[in-house]
């Protein structure tokens, strides 16, 4: 159905962020919806680029927009329990980035899921690509693999 | 339009919840949407009824359901910072009970919204009211004001 | 526990905007989240305003700024059932408007939900409330009851 | 960084749902959510394994559990356009069934977005995968390409 994929652990990523888990996450089968994962990925690297200092989502001049997200489940998360997730940077290209990301069920060692988002930087003012600037290239090097 | 509200401080309230906030919950003014304020509240007054050992989401017996909710806006809350949420019991009744909330942003000794909602506990089987359960009256005691 | 509410009719209401449920909506317990309803009502007044030709999102100089929001439940919603939100204007003060909103299930002609929130005009630029602006009036117009 | 993905149009695609967005689904630049998109597809893919009467949310003793998902973004959806899902099943193994699904914003006849997701059918009593029930199979044939 799909190339198989096999559980990582925490020592293969290169930061770390806690997500608390909401009532709400939790869909009709009682584990966190597929969709929710999605905005464990994105908190957790947009969080990451705003501590760096690098993203200014009021005014800074240049966006990144996702272009491509994926993610395989392996095991529920579910609240009420927190989730750490775990991010690297694969690969860079002249405007891109493709992080992943991993998610870890409480004190886990292996990822109940793990997955990657792509963003393509452009400027904010006319969605036109640019080359990767050299604040954001700092802001990356510690998640790079 | 509505009677006046005062921001209240976090001595008025009785237990605490750190809820991180997402990505997502800004919208397209650039702050949390107001109706992701109700989800802050839901995940607060329930974790604390999980952990007080009382909730079972799964399979408890009683539940309970919301009647009513309300919510003031005295100032902005924004991805990345946390919230804190403040919660206290105002009433209880025979079946029901009313919760307050407040939210404080960062570090924040000020609310930024204030609000509440009313639970009907119930049979989950056939969502009769049910005299408040003693666990759960014990599970409250540490809230009421 | 609260002032008691009477489900109301859709004669009730002067506008009408149909909303499609969504799988998530659905939380453990199988039926809409209480949370969510607040994005129904804010949908609805928001197209409203759009379809009307007052609103624009992305540039218009005057905000609207929520600072209360309201919603008692009398039975429950569930997705896939479509929601149809009935919408009208309470009462306008200089730089706010009372919108109440009630959410009938399917066909049904008995509210679900109802509720209401207050928005405050504000300038874009600064957040600085204003007099409501002509235009808004004549879109809220055929809202007024 | 990826491989390349065309935008497909809707005679790709055999069956439609219509999905109303709403005022949250834009983020903080303004267009619908990455995130959101997602559950545009769990939406449509369910609300069609409903109205094939073969899903019971409730109390179907099967349940389809979500192992991969992956999407495409090609051009933005914004509030208040709705968005049109087109839905496909692709391949399915003896437990598996993968759904191939595209967006559409307002009449567009060309794909916003395009992504799959990959169900597997398990028991709800004890979370082990079935062969594909008949029933299932029939509510599937006028998907399959």
């Amino acid at each position: 159905m799909s190339e198989r994929a096999i559980p990582e652990g925490r020592s293969d990523y290169r930061a770390f962020r806690t997500i608390t888990t909401r009532w709400m996450d939790n869909d009709a089968y009682g584990h966190v919806n597929n969709v929710v994962y999605y905005s464990y990925f994105d908190t957790a690297v947009n969080q990451h680029l705003i501590e760096a200092g690098w993203l200014d989502i009021a005014s800074g001049s240049v966006i990144g927009l996702v272009v491509e997200t994926q993610c395989r489940y392996f095991s529920p998360l579910a609240f009420p329990d927190p989730v750490t997730a775990g991010i690297r940077v694969a690969r860079t290209g002249t405007s891109s980035v493709r992080y992943e990301i991993a998610l870890f069920r409480g004190a886990s060692e292996t990822a109940s899921a793990q997955g990657h988002f792509v963003h393509v930087y452009v400027e904010r003012a006319n969605g036109r690509p640019v080359p990767l600037p050299d604040d954001l290239k700092r802001a990356l090097a510690p998640l790079m693999v």
